[in-house]
């Protein structure tokens, strides 16, 4: 129970963000139906429709038949009544877009470049440039835009857009959400990059409809997220799920965190790689999974005890959230076909009996477009108080 | 957001309850300071306490004057007004007391003998006995009595208040809740252990006020819970907080689970105990800690193994959940006085430098008084919905 007033208002609005809602997820719907759907009267939900229509979030479509001699008005999203941006930074890429009122990616452009070799100023500089270009080239009215969401990896001061840490772009204290809405004069909110990928799959991917989502990206760092009921599950400093930091082995390899044996020191990308150069020249995943595939010994052992504790992430996730679905991506994921069949069969051993049943594992749905997405929906979320 | 219909039943009730803890939680306290707390209107602060006046929840007690010529009311709970029973069952014990309606124990009792080694109808019919017993010997009035909440280490389906595994009690699909209120005719509720002290200590002990509290339990096995803003967070099967059965070693030592290297292998009584009879006759954790303050190397060295897989299992809840507020108890905890201190040491190094500073350790409140009011606690808030 929080501290707050309780009033009118609060459920006005509440009951607003609900029929929103539902219009947004359910391409053809009638007042009636939102009537059938929320046990509202039909007076609110027509009050309430109304309200919408004149704020031009939604429109009138067709009128269709129901039943004899029934007839109803469906009711859609103005998709581009409101708009956000949602960009990326990793050590790779820079990409930034224009997302609709659905979701939907209208433009987007990237760089791609040694990003982590620059200073945080010229990284910044470039972000603010790629999205004014974005903007400019999309030809969308820029006076719809209400709000920029920019995600990347590492720890974030979620209420100032302070980045605290990002062993990625090697940044620490960076106040990025404050010099970038300052140069681009839009309101900018800053997040964790696998926070943002859980809401995008929540809101608009594999995750629609889901309760409790958790998804665990394996790629150059391990880390996870929970949504709980469509929002981020950020914990006391919006730390929650870093898996990747919990201590598999006091005395195992050293992490770039300065202790040892994190779980992300047996699965990382960088460390398979560098595993594989033991034996091989290597110079990517895919061709770790080849020399597997191939039937070199030493390269099976490296993927094996990889899928081990990749299943050993996802069952400390399901100890920990018993979430009912768990999205596994990541460039682990994806760098060979059957990695998810391989994670699963091999998750049948490594689960505990008591979880068995309770969840299940997708793919994502989104991909990369999760970021733009994601970073886009929490500046919505977050800027847009239909009031 | 949920998709339920929110109107004004929906806010006054809210209303009521947040009134309702003001006044559990501040001793003394008037009118006009729930008006200042809440910023409702003084015509509904009124309204409401009147509304608990009547249903005897509330009563006033003395007149103060504030300020110059101002006088006002105290306010403060009914303690007797409703009652709830609290029990509690383990491998050694049965426990069961009347809980006020303020989360004091009123009377209890409790019976010590080798549980484990009953059928379960025995272990019920125990239960059943001894909470008769309670309630005779309390003296209270049966008729405010408003539900049983029982709480045991294993893991339970809470909607139903079945009992789908208890490796303590070497139960399998129990049906304890009906049972129960089969022969008692109380209402009843059955939980996890660790979230039930979960809750008590959120609520009544060393967690009010806090907002995001982790417990962990130390002890026969490793558990956790996680209480946000007053609720336990269940995930979708009620097992959300398992820790001990993540995985640290996939080649460690075998678990009653059935598999290997689960985290509860390296810290559970049984196991510590049995260790140290490999080098010395040893009957209790006491001891061990003995042989180690009297420099027994082996013993330390035991003692230390220990304590860093409590540092890690501290570290993978922080990681997790990121609570402000972490609850250290059990048999672990309890078994030497430095316990506390040897672990906020040994966190030092272990702790994920961007956690430090963002939780704190603290040592339960209620102690072993954590499972009957915590089971109670949870009685009052299923079966007590104040319309």
């Amino acid at each position: 129970m929080e501290n707050n007033k309780l009033d009118q208002g609060y459920i006005k609005k509440k009951n607003l963000h609900l029929v929103l809602k539902l219009i947004k997820t359910n391409k053809s719907i009638s007042r009636a139906d939102i009537v059938k759907m929320t046990n509202m009267s039909p007076t609110s939900v027509s009050r309430i429709v109304g309200n919408l229509i004149d704020l031009g979030l939604v429109r009138e479509t067709e009128t269709y038949s129901k039943g004899v001699g029934r007839k109803a008005i469906l009711l859609e999203i103005n998709l581009k009544s409101i708009l956000t941006v949602g960009a990326y930074i990793n050590k790779h890429i820079v990409k930034a877009g224009i997302v609709d009122f659905g979701g939907g990616i209208l433009y987007e452009e990237k760089i791609e470049s040694e990003i982590d070799k620059l200073s945080y100023d010229k990284i910044i500089n470039i972000v603010c440039e790629l999205i004014k270009k974005v903007i400019n080239n999309s030809g969308v009215d820029e006076s719809k835009i209400v709000g920029l969401g920019i995600s990347l990896p590492g720890i974030i001061d979620y209420s100032t857009g302070n980045v605290l840490m990002s062993t990625q772009l090697k940044w620490k204290d960076i106040q990025l959400g404050r010099c970038v809405e300052e140069k681009l004069g839009i309101k900018t909110i800053v997040d964790n990059d696998v926070k943002v990928e859980a809401l995008a799959e929540s809101i608009y991917g594999v995750g629609k409809n889901i309760e409790k989502l958790a998804l665990i990206s394996f790629g150059r760092g391990v880390g996870s997220a929970l949504i709980v009921g469509g929002n981020i599950f950020r914990g006391t400093t919006n730390i929650a799920g870093e898996i990747g930091h919990t201590t598999i082995d006091p005395n195992g390899a050293l992490c770039p965190c300065g202790r040892r044996g994190c779980l992300q020191t047996f699965i990382i990308e960088d460390n398979i790689i560098a595993e594989a150069n033991k034996v091989k020249k290597t110079n990517s995943l895919l061709e770790v999974f080849e020399y597997a595939h191939n039937g070199e010994q030493w390269a099976v052992s490296i993927i094996d005890r990889c899928l081990t504790y990749m299943c050993i992430t996802i069952n400390t996730v399901i100890c920990m959230y018993n979430p009912d679905t768990v999205v596994i991506k990541g460039s682990l994921i994806k760098a060979f076909p059957d990695m998810p069949r391989l994670v699963e069969e091999k998750l049948e051993n490594l689960t505990w009996d008591q979880l068995k049943g309770s969840f299940q594992i997708l793919q994502s749905q989104l991909g990369s477009k999760a970021h733009i997405v994601g970073g886009a929906t929490l500046a919505l979320n977050t800027f847009c108080d239909f009031d």
